[in-house]
């Protein structure tokens, strides 16, 4: 969440650097004594940045008796400043009413993207608390999907009638300077009688206006917009190419609904970079934080845990169809782990340059043929230097070279396969609707386990005789 | 690259989805037979995001022939569009001049993010075709760190001498629009005869006052600011706990240098979370592009693997200690790359955890006994359910008590073992000054590995009566 609103621009800051290692502690006694006062200049005080960690530290009971005790226009300043995670957390504990009063003082976006994070009957609960007006608009934001321009868009748009003049507007805006301090005011939409989206101005043009000039004669008319289920592939792509600071969303009818801010498009693609690649680590929801219970943290660890065990387990059956060449080269006992964790490196490499060039719009899933042939080309040479050495390595210690050729071949042949499915496994996964971040690990490492036990093992029984 | 100039917010946009699987090949004949005007229709008409897709396609020739029949303007629109390690790309194989053509029309940050991400003397001799004073003042821009205010900063900004009125500043506005026009005018400074800020304006602060005030009677005064030096971290933080859209840079004279946005802090932090993923998944320098050299693209990823191979074979040196064993209970082959893996999987959820924590400013290098109790209670959960799992599976497959007892207990064991080296690891690293993103994986799976492999044949070895 980057803030609740914009504010003016602040004098001074604390530049002063307290030495606070544990800040959690001075709040929990402030808290204790009920030292309201105390805490809101300590909180306040607090090195930037520091605020999270000492959130991070305090248990729910303590969250909530801090959220008490400083109110709620300096504790929506404090959530504000605080990863999504986290304010979900600490709200999701808050009374309702209690979490409403901070709720208000949100933007819309933030407002909605909360409610979606927490529990629903708590959202239900706050929404209740909330005037009807506000619940139904709220209601509304938060039955978008996240990552559409309705998900996305602030609601918080000026709008004047296509009849206005410069002086009209400006004059409308210094009488409410209060209320529009508040907004984020950077463009002043146009509308029709009919409320469609007639055109559009930015509030500096104001400036370099006359007071009677005609708005609708100064704005720029059809402006470019975008439907609200507008995907935020489509408006990452948008932004990239053109230089808005915002676009307006309307409906079928073309009436302003909101408008989606450059930054609110950045965010949920950073968002989005991050859960996946926390995805591709194992960590299902695509995000944990260790202050969320245990309970929760090993249920969610062990759901992706579980389907990987059973994987590894299939996998390494291949092994035990050759126990009889293993127990006559025990040798090769050593090699095969190698060559499982090397191939799953070298794989890995290859989905994770994938996901970089899907995520950069650089590949599509038709791209496949070209990215296995790219990937291949890298998986050939490597395959040759990594084959080579292990080669080497188990020469010397064995002084056998037929056990080097054996497992020097595996691993270099095993690495072409895990590149090649490292680098199209995740496109495929994308064809099929499927998430790559959370699938292409478990299918690389199963499939390159196999091949690589299989090619290992099925090549030493061929050289039997050699090798013992 | 954002963009590289603030535009006007444009009227239309091709909305046809043009259907185009393979745009490149259409490119590449339109720079064949050197069709400028259709090749820029095309490329204007391609749908959005799929610019770069085409570039990654097209091979280094014909990268400079589209950029010399679309002529420096459209080229440098092309060019903003692309992710930051393309644009480099690009920007690298082209003749100085007409880089420096191209690059003119950039922003200043932009413009040294650009020479630092290209090859040394190609940004010399870019350099070399601009005029000197740009050319001065980018030099000093480039040698700016990348992740500070510094390096972060646009230079553009606008400034008025604290004798003005608002009407003033107005009519200096309104008769340099066109200038103004391509900057991100959001604030507007004020500073005295030494050149030395003193004051802040918003835009729309002008709007809500009359012609005749001073500037100096409405400015913000002793407004925040950062020094030229201040760290990526400070400023994420700043701007998490502060709603500005922007803070002016100062040096210790307390002139200003220029303005660090709040986007640019924000682009910085996802650029650097997405070369940390990069890294953690060995892609060494943080960023590959599949249309970079395939000798470039082998070496830097065996720079990776060649490490990893020698600690897979030290790792693995664990087995080789215990061949006797290994050769009497040879169904501990088909376990040892279970265990491995697993104490991988496990291990990797508990680094991504704290590499989030990390970013997120949750946890510092001071927490890790905390770190270490939080993942140890979620690794004894999941060992004793994962190590339980593969007990009865060994059970079920060789009817041994026993063995099941042997390979259930080192993986539960190596679980908790795996969790905690993977949760404190990254936190030891930082406090050392090492980048965690790219060594914490491998110390992980050479120390897990090697305890897995440990735990498992020391605890067969003392049962191996009860095993044979």
């Amino acid at each position: 969440m980057v803030f609740y609103a914009l504010r003016s621009y602040a004098v001074g800051m604390t530049t002063q650097d307290i030495v606070v290692d544990r800040p959690w502690e001075a709040v929990a006694e402030l808290v204790a004594d009920k030292q309201a006062e105390a805490l809101r200049a300590y909180i306040t005080e607090l090195p930037e940045g520091e605020a999270a960690r000492m959130i991070a530290h305090l248990d729910d009971e303590q969250r909530q008796a801090v959220v008490e005790l400083l109110g709620p226009e300096q504790s929506a300043w404090l959530l504000g400043s605080l990863p999504d995670a986290q304010t979900a957390e600490v709200v999701d504990d808050l009374e309702p009413e209690t979490a409403a009063e901070i709720l208000e003082r949100f933007t819309s976006d933030d407002q909605a993207d909360l409610l979606n994070a927490i529990d629903d009957d708590a959202a239900e609960a706050i929404l209740e608390h909330m005037t009807p007006e506000a619940a139904r608009g709220l209601r509304e934001l938060a039955a978008y999907p996240a990552d559409t321009a309705g998900g996305l868009m602030i609601t918080e748009a000026v709008t004047f009638p296509d009849t206005y003049t410069v002086g009209d507007v400006v004059r409308t805006l210094r009488q409410n300077t209060t209320q529009y301090a508040d907004m984020q005011v950077q463009y002043v939409f146009v509308t029709d009688t009919a409320k469609r989206l007639v055109g559009v101005l930015r509030m500096r043009d104001l400036l370099f206006q006359h007071d009677d000039r005609q708005i609708a004669s100064i704005m720029i008319g059809s402006p470019l917009t975008v439907r609200d289920d507008e995907s935020l592939d489509d408006l990452d792509a948008l932004f990239d190419e053109r230089a808005f600071l915002g676009v307006p969303v309307v409906d079928a009818e073309n009436r302003l609904l909101g408008i989606v801010l450059r930054s609110a498009v950045e965010e949920a693609m950073a968002d989005r970079a991050n859960s996946d690649h926390l995805k591709t680590q194992g960590i299902v929801g695509g995000e944990e934080l260790r202050s969320m219970p245990v309970r929760v943290r090993a249920t969610r660890r062990l759901s992706w845990l579980s389907v990987n065990i059973v994987l590894n387990i299939m996998a390494a059956t291949v092994i035990a169809l050759y126990q009889d060449t293993l127990e006559q080269v025990i040798a090769l006992a050593v090699f095969l782990p190698i060559i499982s964790d090397m191939s799953g490196c070298s794989g890995n490499q290859a989905v994770a340059v994938t996901m970089r060039e899907l995520t950069l719009n650089l590949i599509k899933p038709v791209d496949a043929l070209w990215v296995w042939m790219k990937e291949a080309s890298v998986g050939i040479i490597n395959g040759l230097v990594l084959g080579s050495l292990i080669a080497v390595v188990s020469y010397f210690w064995k002084g056998n070279a037929w056990l080097g050729g054996v497992v020097g071949l595996a691993l270099a042949c095993n690495t072409v396969i895990a590149v090649s499915i490292g680098g199209v496994v995740p496109l495929l996964l994308k064809r099929m609707k499927m998430d790559p971040a959370l699938a292409a690990g478990p299918i690389l490492t199963t499939v390159t386990d196999m091949c690589g036990f299989f090619l290992t093992l099925s090549l030493a029984s061929a050289a039997l005789d050699k090798l013992t």
